[in-house]
């Protein structure tokens, strides 16, 4: 093995040696970071939350190793930001840079917050979504060696943003409601949306989460008064859907959402006559 | 620290060594190993399935370290074993004669089967539930030490056994039904029951899990027809729970099961209306 | 079953009802609420985090059920507040009130956050631990009758706070160095505190964290550069430890800090020779 | 909704209607079946262990829902069956004639063991891992209509069989070594390969793990004497790896395993100078 020594600090580099196997790592660098994040509100403060990160690279058949710390430093830096989906782009560049790669993936996991409305009682109250957001950026080799520093490297990055959404629902079966005198079986579900945006500046959130908590037999609610619990489970009676209804009603109102270059629905009903899931997968 | 060295292999002993800091150690061994194990049945072959074990031991004050290589060995002679409660017992205090200790517990927990026939079609299929397993032995010290490999040794153990089951079920909201002019929110619940025996040859698993699914508002199958999921779901109607209903009627049931000395029913109801559980617990 | 009609809105109470099956309930209330949290620091600003909440109170025999929606109200209330372990009991004093209780629990648990500095190199980064608040509060039965709304309630109640902090740090086994002619098994381990105080006032947790680091073969840090890798590996090395050293040595730390009526230690090293763990706990 | 009535129970079969949204299923079936699995041995009795199940099919956009218990039924049926890859892919055929379907996956995972003897005292244990099997099965859409219950059906049908095992081992690093006076931090890591084959009797997964293992700074076992502890801590000092390297030694030994067509190679290295990992991947 040939190690380079780095004179300032008169140690061995061993992760700069030059390495012989012939093989390229698609991707490399840290998982399981948790980190604190901030969200950009549309209007009104940021949302404070907390990120569970993964920075990887893409390290070229002759290097060695990459270097682990500098993702960590990257996070730092970025740690009193208002993150918005393009500036999360743009740290996936930035990453590119720092590590002297030409490709990487940023994505970071959070449990998001949206203030709902109870729909009889008026209650305000929370409701919490597992979010993830994913940032692949690539860009010219020639590039990322030169513009080290650059202002000019977002010109050069190609990136691309996807969302993932986890919002749960409750489902009401309509086998269940057809065959039965009273009652139907229903339960928690959850709808998995991935989205991929071309551009990320056309990420709504907020407006996607609404849009598909509609396409459910019913809508949850952190806080629900007596007169509440009343409509979701009449509003749930009079909406049955299949995890087929749920993963098609989700796929037809995303083809209208802008900026949806593909997406992947998915639902899993926690039936509540089993101890097992029924699930659906549709791609767009 | 005065480490002996062990003759035979000439390598130093660290474990040992007497420790001076007057801290007694409640328990130590090994968690999180994964092994196979053999469940005994009533009648019929044993049922084979995975355990995760957890074996630790009291560790008096002056010594340095336990020997973990030997809890291991222990599973390993008892691989081929078709287990009882009771066999698990007698296991609980040879793990104490070949640690030397006179303190000790051995948990396993493992996905346990029975066969359930659907309501109507009468179709049979499996049914999973999660069950612990725990034995907590104790010998009188000067035992441990004088009957190491003694046949006798069973005669001066005393044992408590600890079976905990997690049985699923669906529970449907009474508040739910009697507000609403059709339907009732219903879920999938957790009924978990810790019960402690005097004497493990009193443990009856699969009497003890049918107890508990007949006081849900309906139990749970694998495997359900057309004219199933109707009963299924008029059954559940007609039989609305609150968790709290759960907790007492388990527990009601419990005070007439022969041998149980002192129990703790919980109830987790994943609610269909809300993305959080309700909760309830009594002890008996 | 005798189901009391509320007026306002003419729907049946059925919570309100009252219950004959002599039982009374332990806890009862909500579990896995997921909702923002608010840290307040010793100075500077609050640090935001995400806690996973429990809320349960007790429930006497004749009640049939508890009032589950004023737990997430009271959430809500406090979504803003600057949380201290003395406000946490104040917060469940009021929940008692809240829900007419005379004892009740509140658990949050959340990943909290401090900022370490490299011990060679001096740079900064953050390092998170999984913290648990519980305050366990009791009132006179009268009380919590009398006293709805009344500004001296704190004055009845009687809590008792509870932190549980897990701490990961390295630790390096002492048999190992001392039979092998170079290197040592190390691995990550989980130390986890559990810790009750009298007086809510006197609880600091990261002079506790700071503390429990110190026990260990080495501690960890988020961001480290080669020559901080240098002194950890080197660190571990002369400061080898076993499972039991580990639990004897921070029992013998927390002997020493102020306010703690009792503790728990307990540690689990995920080995890096076995795919099991080795774990062992200290009362105190 | 145009509901069809089955005759024979008299019951509206509301998934058996036409779905007019255009849009079909890519899957849809059941998840998280927990069911035992046999896995047939080379040599000697089976391995009974306990798997955790998805079967899903395609659906065409005119069908509005599968059928649920079709699946469960299907997996009652093979409950006895020592299971090779080769079946498990035929399983997968039969059920797409069971659903009418042309196109459908089964996967399980489950926890597998092999005995190992330990390197220098020779005692023997078992190590645990975690697998998962997918069989991607496709009959051409005519097939699956005709040839309901002909045993010509595997003939017609084309299956694609994945491997994936997870390979718990010891990592140390390479750098940590390099640049300290003594010791180097190692940790535990995951390996895990997802490997497609062609023709499913080609797959021996012994010898996979054995070849994986071998590649690790050191492999793991269930049970070691002192001894052997001496001679994993050496072993894993002379063999120093970084993730990079166990992804590229796994990649290189894979290109020479018959009858693999693609493959994925991940590490992650839980770092026992981090409270997060190092992650590597490698597709070939």
């Amino acid at each position: 093995m040939n190690i380079m020594i780095d004179s300032a600090v008169a140690m061995p580099d061993v992760q700069s040696s030059v390495d012989t196997r012939h093989i390229a790592i698609e991707r490399v660098g840290v998982r399981g970071v948790r980190h604190p994040m901030l969200i950009a509100a549309a209007q009104g403060p940021s949302l404070p939350t907390v990120g569970n990160w993964e920075l990887t690279v893409s390290l070229p058949a002759h290097e060695k190793g990459t270097h682990m710390s500098r993702f960590v430093a990257l996070l730092e830096q970025h740690r009193q930001t208002p993150m918005t989906p393009a500036l999360f782009c743009d740290m996936a560049v930035s990453m590119l840079v720092l590590l002297n790669s030409d490709k990487g993936d940023i994505a970071a996991s959070f449990p998001y917050f949206m203030t709902k409305v109870a729909p009889v009682s008026g209650v305000a109250s929370l409701m919490d979504y597992e979010i993830k957001w994913t940032a692949r950026a690539q860009v010219a080799p020639f590039a990322a060696a030169g513009l080290a520093g650059s202002p000019d490297v977002k010109a050069v990055g190609q990136t691309e943003f996807e969302l993932s959404v986890l919002v749960p629902v409750t489902s009401l079966c309509p086998c269940s409601k057809a065959i039965s005198q009273y009652g139907a079986h229903n339960q928690r579900s959850h709808i998995t949306v991935n989205a991929v945006f071309a551009d990320p500046a056309l990420v709504d959130i907020d407006t996607l989460i609404r849009g598909i908590e509609q396409q459910a037999s019913c809508e949850l609610w952190g806080l629900l008064k007596r007169g509440d619990e009343k409509y979701v489970t009449e509003r749930a009676y009079e909406n049955p859907k299949f995890v087929e209804d749920l993963v098609r009603d989700v796929a037809v109102q995303l083809q209208n959402v802008a900026g949806v270059q593909r997406f992947r629905v998915e639902a899993e009903n926690f039936e509540s006559i089993h101890n097992h899931s029924a699930y659906a997968v549709v791609e767009g």
